[in-house]
């Protein structure tokens, strides 16, 4: 008789909590018991799954007894605390924080792309940045035919980025800017009513960079393990709920058309192509929004690249699904805790 | 005495012609009458003036009679049908639309670039394409000093390019969003509320290029008599009302720091740098809002390009203004029909 694993979801009243939720029921994760945990102000709280109340837990470092697999998505510093004590106890920890993306022991993986590293994991498999993710599903296939040598993207990012608090934030800060009321912010620092601002985390002060800008840098690199791509990066937020976009243009070793970039995309998992010139349409965020694919089109020949090696496209992903919980859950899926003997 | 020159306005009722009155005010142009024109819908009505009432007149060949300066935004048909007849009734056209920016007879002008076309019309001056503009006025100081040879630009365009009418759908289709109703857009063919879509111009079959990318590639040439600048762009419009942003990738002939680049930008007309990484504040539309300069930040190396050669930054500007209005009222200024004896 097979166990269906015991599953815990860390920071389960989070945007991405939500969507591990109904991500695992949308594909029927076999889910021997689930543990809902989150910090002491939720506990007592429930949640329903599979038609059942699930009472929230109080996350503490016994809460992983027992626990098969433990979903992580509550920030980097509750990852670095409570990780480590879900590993002890026996579980494998799926981490969507940043918090060891870039440790060496710690497999980061877009199954698409690198399923096979999640078997060198050693308690703790990582979860990419979700700008990375939307970036490097449809670049992947192309990049293992042609490599691709330079990047340049620059995104549109939605609120869900930044929590559920977040993308609340923007409904109702839009809400204020249309009543005409005052909003005072507390999530984001900045007006997000019909605004636009540079990503909010810190800046290097050397570089210049952002600290997700930095990210797509460094997990672009390990998870292709190519330490040579170039990539120039601007993040930038948008006044959308739960998608992102990002105009990228890439630049390969050899010479490639744009029918060569559709053909390999037309078969890429993961990557659906949205590319209609006549119609013009193309991705966009509110499509994007609950689909689990990376949309992909504007494909055409980077024009500022006489050579004929750099190719322009727009891709859209949802963030809180294939950027998050989505890409979680395939992880989940292949690990041999799924169903045990 | 000196005689005040006679100003028609072609298109006085759109969001640009609301700003061709503002800003001849606040700059205290000289107008010695001013005729207001736009489409038989709206004549008859009045605007406001320097504390006159003017009667809003239909629009016709014959409406140039005694004109000095015609100030034209109503579309590239409007502009390719009446601008002939105001130039035969002796009046100056500055034409905001597309119609004649590419004709070799026809001087296209940001007057902080190149003010010294201005003395070469023959009746008609065309004021660039608002992304266009956007980018050139901080782009023209640095390609002076060390020429940019390529350039990589991502916009995140606002409503007020496609008019008042589509700022307008921004609004209402967002209060419907947020109140649970049904909108059907009328003026922008997609779904505007919270999300982001390719710019909607016409797609070039061949090139997969839209017209707002190519305006952008053709008139920086023009603007900056250099033929082989090679330029990428991609046009995206996202959710705000009435400034444009732009994340800029370049690369000059020689090395070039960011240092450079701050320095040569803090003495260039027309540009404010914004650019405070400990505060994480940098351009926004909602700053731009109003404002005449093009906002610059994010300035950085371009971390792709090892050779030192290029650079990132991220730019905002208030398309109403430097992008349309502001940018047209710069070059009637300095027409000698300003001020006849």
């Amino acid at each position: 008789m097979s166990h269906e694993p015991v599953v815990a979801i860390v920071g389960v009243t989070g945007a991405v909590g939500a969507e591990f939720i109904a991500t695992m029921d949308r594909r029927h994760f076999p889910v021997g018991k689930l543990k809902a945990l989150a910090s002491a102000r939720s506990a007592g709280k429930t949640i329903d799954f599979r038609g059942e109340k699930i009472v929230i837990e109080e996350l503490t470092e016994k809460s992983f007894e027992g626990v098969d697999i433990a979903l992580f998505s509550a920030g980097g510093g509750i990852s670095r605390k409570f990780a480590p004590a879900a590993v002890k106890a026996g579980a494998v920890v799926v981490d969507n924080s940043s918090a060891f993306r870039m440790d060496p022991n710690v497999p980061l993986v877009i199954p698409e792309i690198n399923a096979g590293r999640i078997r060198d994991h050693k308690g703790i498999i990582a979860n990419p940045n979700c700008s990375a993710i939307t970036a490097l599903v449809p670049l992947w296939p192309i990049h293992r035919q042609n490599r691709i040598k330079r990047m340049i993207v620059s995104t549109y990012q939605a609120a869900s980025g930044a929590g559920a608090a977040a993308m609340e934030e923007l409904v109702e800060s839009t809400r204020a800017y249309l009543d005409g009321r005052p909003f005072t912010p507390k999530v984001i620092p900045l007006p997000y009513a019909f605004n636009v601002f540079s990503h909010n985390t810190a800046i290097d002060p050397e570089t210049g960079y952002n600290d997700e800008e930095t990210k797509v840098i460094k997990e672009t690199r390990k998870i292709f393990e190519d330490d040579k791509i170039a990539i120039g990066v601007t993040c930038v937020r948008v006044p959308v709920l739960r998608a992102h976009c990002e105009a990228i243009t890439f630049e390969c070793e050899k010479p490639i058309t744009e029918d060569e970039v559709r053909a390999i995309l037309s078969k890429a998992p993961g990557v659906k192509i949205v590319d209609d010139r006549a119609k013009n349409y193309f991705p966009m965020p509110i499509d994007a929004s609950g689909q689990d694919d990376v949309l992909v089109g504007r494909i055409r020949k980077d024009l500022s690249d006489a050579s004929g090696h750099s190719i322009s496209m727009f891709v859209s992903a949802d963030q809180l699904l294939k950027g998050a919980a989505l890409n979680a859950i395939q992880i989940a899926e292949l690990l041999p805790q799924r169903a045990m003997a």
